[in-house]
């Protein structure tokens, strides 16, 4: 049987009983963290230019736009979530060979559906896991070697999405199949859109495109059955000379869900140890940050490849500029979005400590490891070494620290009030009757 | 200057009164024998059921579903006029390296936004006929030695439909760079949809994703300026190592356009040579089909090669038979869409006379060429060479034959007195004030 169609049989086969209640409650995490996302990005620019271009050729009023006060059909839903959710790069992550974000593509497309059709939470957050799974594996097999040219998000996440809605379309086999093979035509997105809109929007359109796929192929839509593993398929043109089997090996044995790690911080991933190192030497040692004479980070080499911008000139810049991060982590304890604001970057204080940073590489340092020391105007010198930074699989935020994020992410649009009950209602999913009533306590008219 | 920011800034200038009348009036054959296309493929299977399957997410009626009695929002009617204009494979094409069928991304981008708009028709046939340049110099570029992993339609075809929606936006040069750009992270479509209804939804989804990439950069929506040329852009993504310079060489001094041929006959463009000999050696003979006891056809290789099989099972696959296409025409004298139905494939006549036909190679003829030899039962033999088929770059269709072809198409669909209407309004497209009345002069409710 073909790779296309196993997968598909595995989707529509799988219940959600046979799932680890250990590796459910990730998927509720990685739900949960999204959807903070998505509210928190729901006023960025690149949304509301979105929804001020395509909103005029919208459909009814279906599903709601996440921390907005409005409501779409559900395809449009989908697409603009999804730009939402990932436009403040503070996603989940897989730091693996791909660097994924799993839930940024596949979330959006079953909040959406499932608030559309009301569907139960627990079946939405079966058929979550399930497009996690399909996304996360595909990435991993066709991009084994990392992918300088395609975007793994949107590539592989288009059939993350395309799983998740046809699980919840209740698709039969060859369906399924069709859907993975609508998603497959579709699948897009470069690498050259880094640093713009496109970016996000590449996301929200694997959401969308991805939903698409699942409703086409339950209307009787065909497409090829081996689009992922055939001679001109998905993964021989996306990467010449991968090899597609692992996408089905071990399937409903080992789950990708385990591996998500949530981000603490909003910025660039490899930025995570120092600024984990820099908050806890500043509260373990009340340093004055005015009165710091040097700081020295001893760092994994990628984070002065990726992150080794000594000027940043704008916000978007200073999430990949290692000296800012330290700055304002030694500042103000906190490395959020507030940290990341053009204001920041121009702030005197800021400024001054940032040019008092240095950063060298140590190729011995794990990407989750940093050494931080700080040399004071009095000579004093404070030192924290760390292993396994805060966020990263070894050592990952709590319920409770992804609550945190989360109020960080919906503060100023939803009410403390209206907060609370989303908190509970997404800690809640796999009892809610109707998925809407989680969309609904999203949507900005709570605020 | 990049290359992505010539061909933007060459959109954003260029008049319609730089354009010689010559080439002006194939892109009016162009646009006509598209509109009669999507007529005659409203029916469709593929249609119906995208229609089914999106129309409850579709938007307010802004544009008219060509040949059905429907109108929907202009980005859904671009994808469903899309599929429709190129499922009977009855398009425009251009045979050379990349055989792009030109047409079918664009137009409906075109059409679909100049109804929404109400734009004059000169204005939209103009910003079609820059689709269709931006599109076919993309292709040609990328694709200088064919390609058998991107289908060619879809791919470049969102370049052309984004270029043809920004023209008819009026977007500054920067906004251009931005919509190409938007245009280049959603290409996408495989070969391996080929047989499959993804090969008409890629085409439908070219022209939906270059019209929102339009509308997105109107808003402001940011990309890359450098998309198409840039180390980690499309070119090089697509097709590594590939030349994009000849993108925007004699920009404004060579037209795409004048290399577009019309297919006479409703099947694969290799078909054209003998398919031509068999209707003139029949009708020069008045050869009774039942007393024919051989056919031999000689032709091009790619002839054998593509179009081979001696005994195809569905209309569809007869439309990639020889020996099938070389049968209905010797006995209806034609071969339209009728001629490659289901029923056609299994009629007895057809049967019979399909297993007296041989097919040799001969690689000194041309692929628009073909030599047929008849031997009757009583041993007359007829003979019929053809050097350039109809519907050839040599011999192209007159404004009378795509009459009769526009006529074959909305056949059952329109009414005669409606089809009449039609052909007199694309014909003078150019002059019309309102680009609406076509739409909805071939809409289905005149039937």
């Amino acid at each position: 049987m073909s790779i296309t169609r196993i997968l598909a049989e595995y989707i529509v086969d799988s219940s959600r009983h046979d799932v680890p209640q250990v590796v459910r409650h990730e998927a509720v995490r990685s739900f949960f963290n999204w959807v903070g996302c998505a509210i928190g990005g729901c006023r960025h620019d690149a949304v509301a230019r979105a929804v001020s271009a395509l909103g005029p050729f919208a459909g009814s009023e279906q599903a709601t736009l996440l921390g907005r006060d409005s409501r779409s059909d559900a395809l449009s839903a989908a697409l603009i979530n999804g730009i939402s959710g990932h436009v403040l790069d503070f996603d989940d992550a897989q730091p693996r060979n791909t660097n994924i974000n799993p839930s940024c593509s596949v979330a959006p497309a079953a909040l959406a559906l499932g608030e559309h059709l009301g569907a139960p939470g627990s079946e939405v957050l079966h058929a979550f896991l399930l497009g996690l799974e399909v996304e996360c594996r595909i990435a991993n097999a066709i991009y084994a070697k990392g992918s300088t040219r395609w975007f793994a998000n949107s590539t592989a996440g288009v059939f993350g999405a395309a799983a998740t809605a046809g699980k919840l379309l209740d698709l039969d086999s060859r369906r399924m199949a069709w859907a993975l093979g609508i998603a497959a035509t579709q699948s897009s997105g470069l690498r050259i859109s880094f640093g713009t809109m496109c970016k996000a929007l590449d996301v929200g359109r694997a959401a969308r495109n991805g939903l698409t796929a699942a409703l086409l192929a339950r209307s009787g839509f065909t497409s090829s059955e081996k689009a992922i593993e055939a001679p001109r398929g998905f993964a021989q043109v996306f990467w010449p000379g991968s090899d597609p089997a692992p996408i089905v090996e071990n399937l409903g044995r080992a789950y990708e869900v385990s591996y998500n790690i949530y981000k603490p911080f909003a910025c660039g991933i490899v930025l995570h140890a120092p600024i984990d190192g820099c908050i806890q030497v500043r509260n373990e040692n009340s340093i004055d940050p005015t009165k710091i004479a040097r700081v020295e980070l001893t760092v994994n080499p990628a984070v002065i490849d990726i992150t080794g911008n000594p000027a940043p000139a704008s916000g978007l810049e200073s999430k990949f500029s290692v000296f800012h991060s330290a700055a304002v982590a030694l500042i103000d304890g906190a490395a959020g979005e507030l940290q990341f604001s053009d204001e920041r970057v121009a702030a005197p204080l800021v400024l001054r400590l940032r040019s008092r940073i240095t950063a060298t590489k140590d190729a011995s340092l794990a990407r989750d490891a940093a050494h931080v020391r700080i040399v004071m105007d009095d000579g004093r010198v404070f030192e924290k070494t760390v292993r396994h930074a805060l966020g990263s699989l070894r050592n990952p935020l709590s319920d409770r620290q992804l609550e945190e994020k989360f109020r960080s992410l919906t503060q100023g649009i939803l009410t403390h009030g209206s907060t609370d009950t989303l908190i509970d209602l997404c800690w809640s999913i796999t009892d809610i009757g109707d998925t809407s009533r989680i969309a609904r306590a999203a949507s900005g008219r709570s605020a």
